[in-house]
């Protein structure tokens, strides 16, 4: 009974207290609540393990599972009272499973925002090896969602090639920041955009990109592209939709990819809301081909891409940047801060640092 | 002097009087103009024909190059007094070609709207085989652009299979009855929309579309693609762009392809006045491709595609219809019958009948 006691954590959570059909969520929608859990041997069922989160990883999709209707991304929506979930990394607390042991690192892709849990193993996608020199945010990051959206992007959909002009929006998301340095290791010109000055410095200075510009500024998007690609565009990461991406089919070269990551810009709208290009005529004498695209669907990809990457990262090919925000209270900040382009990089939230 | 007399052909011509930015192009845009040609051999320069016209095929990207812009499908623009060109067949009256000699039946891919003219022999597709048992205007259309774009956008762009439920707009036209043919003959169930009644009646029963409707009538196009599509649209060749392609966005399957064949709602718009659908969210999350073509592009593919539909043709597996008009004064009225939807089938000018 004392050995019962000592194994009680007390653990928040998140969970969806009402649906958020548009805008910014707000504290109206996502609510933190207080569970005591047991964490002792004998309260974990067969097959499962009990976790301490250590990172989550923020991404822009999360949106779109709010909402109550399948909209856009077609993700399953939460219930009421059901907790969140989010890719995360945590330790392993006790394992009723004998792949895994006390203290192992473990990813999870449906990790709970939730400071301990007991899960099935099954959703454990691979232990983190500790000793290879690549930090846990790393695996959130360049070898997480977005390193792997970015590859999907850049070398599968988007068929980058040597000397092609790439155009990469959110630029400096965490997405974007990756995106633009596989394609300058192709040996392609790539040109960004973001939401201030001081993130065009940091695309430029710290991530290769060979030029950018701030959307807020540089407002009229077709002047801006006419400026930084001369030559057209062949291949755009597109993750913001809507005007930006209605100004691309302007500038775009023949058979040139757009390669649809995501559209930040639509998902606090309902989409009779959404402004729709109204130049996609220019696809067809352009012949240009438009291709959304799931990381889930190119998951028989994962290993070429995680051999390449890790590559990258050792050689220091490839940088990575975080905006880690400290405790499980921040994750509502922390997914609002998508929206208001206040980031920089992979926005995660750090638990038990 | 007396032979020069009688070689002498009064030949009655269209021409760019002024440039058509918007709207359906008037006798103020395009307008008939009468030359005195000499078909004499001696004023045929070396390397060039003299050709009486037979056929001129009629086509809506024809409208594109008016308007003095380059826009959407980026073709290039007419000179004021230019005379305008199309696809032909033609009579041979005189040739300055050793391939070529009186009598010959050719095909021109840019055949002057004129009655008679002088052109070099390198304008020639080919010599027509007249003992095929295939009739002339089917060079046109099942055999001619027409046929052609179909058969990209089914079996190259939008990759149809046996089982796909495929969707065509403006299913009467001469692109729209042949892609229902094609898509039937793969084993695919096939569902068209047209501007009437009797034209839903005819890619029915004519056609082999397994059932189609008029977005007239059936206005709520999101309504109707429920309807008709209880499982979805895996292909789509779209003809006609704007609200009907917002539509199909609700109603594709997850990897769904949607072939850019032309969009008739945007032709007669300058660009920032057309509809864009304001859906293409829903590409990310079905991870459909979109994709325009031109047959240009695939003409190194013409030689496989014309085995084929000679097969067909002569199987009768594959049928035309054709809307003839004599004279080449009703050019301009046939080129505007493609936007009023008055038109079924191909639209063919007859001359010298």
């Amino acid at each position: 009974m004392a050995e019962e006691e000592k194994s009680m954590v007390e653990s928040k959570e998140w969970y969806l207290a009402s649906y958020a059909r548009e805008g910014v969520p707000t504290s109206d929608h996502l609510k933190l609540r207080t569970l005591h859990l047991s964490l002792a041997l004998h309260s974990i069922p067969h097959g499962h393990v009990a976790i301490q989160s250590l990172f989550l990883s923020i991404d822009p999709y999360l949106r779109s599972t709010f909402t109550a209707t399948l909209d856009g991304l077609c993700l399953p929506q939460y219930q009421l009272n059901q907790v969140i979930t989010a890719f995360g990394i945590g330790r392993v607390k006790g394992s009723k499973d004998n792949k895994y042991e006390e203290g192992d690192i473990v990813l999870i892709a449906y990790s709970p925002v939730a400071e301990y849990f007991v899960i099935s193993s099954t959703e454990i996608i691979s232990k983190v090896d500790t000793e290879s020199g690549i930090s846990l945010p790393e695996y959130l990051s360049s070898l997480g969602v977005a390193g792997f959206a970015a590859w999907v992007g850049i070398e599968v959909v988007g068929e980058a090639k040597t000397g092609s002009n790439v155009f990469i929006s959110a630029a400096c998301g965490a997405v974007g920041i990756i995106a633009g340095q596989l394609a300058k290791l192709k040996g392609c010109r790539v040109i960004g955009s973001t939401g201030s000055d001081q993130k065009v410095r940091v695309i430029k200075e710290e991530f290769g990109y060979d030029d950018g510009f701030n959307y807020n500024k540089e407002t009229d998007f077709d002047a801006a592209l006419s400026k930084y690609f001369p030559n057209g565009i062949d291949v755009y990461l597109d993750n913001v939709g809507g005007k930006m991406l209605e100004a691309v089919l302007n500038h775009v070269n023949k058979h040139a990819r757009i390669a649809l990551c995501g559209m930040i810009s639509d998902y606090n709208k309902v989409w009779r809301e959404r402004e729709g290009p109204r130049n996609l005529l220019n696809m067809i004498g352009k012949e240009v081909r438009m291709e959304g695209y799931m990381v889930l669907s190119y998951f028989n990809r994962f290993g070429d891409f995680a051999t390449e990457m890790e590559g990258y990262i050792k050689e220091g090919k490839v940088k990575s940047k975080h905006q880690i925000n400290i405790g499980i209270e921040t994750f509502l900040d922390c997914l609002c801060s998508l929206f208001s382009s206040s980031n920089v990089g992979k926005v995660l939230v750090q638990l038990h640092p």
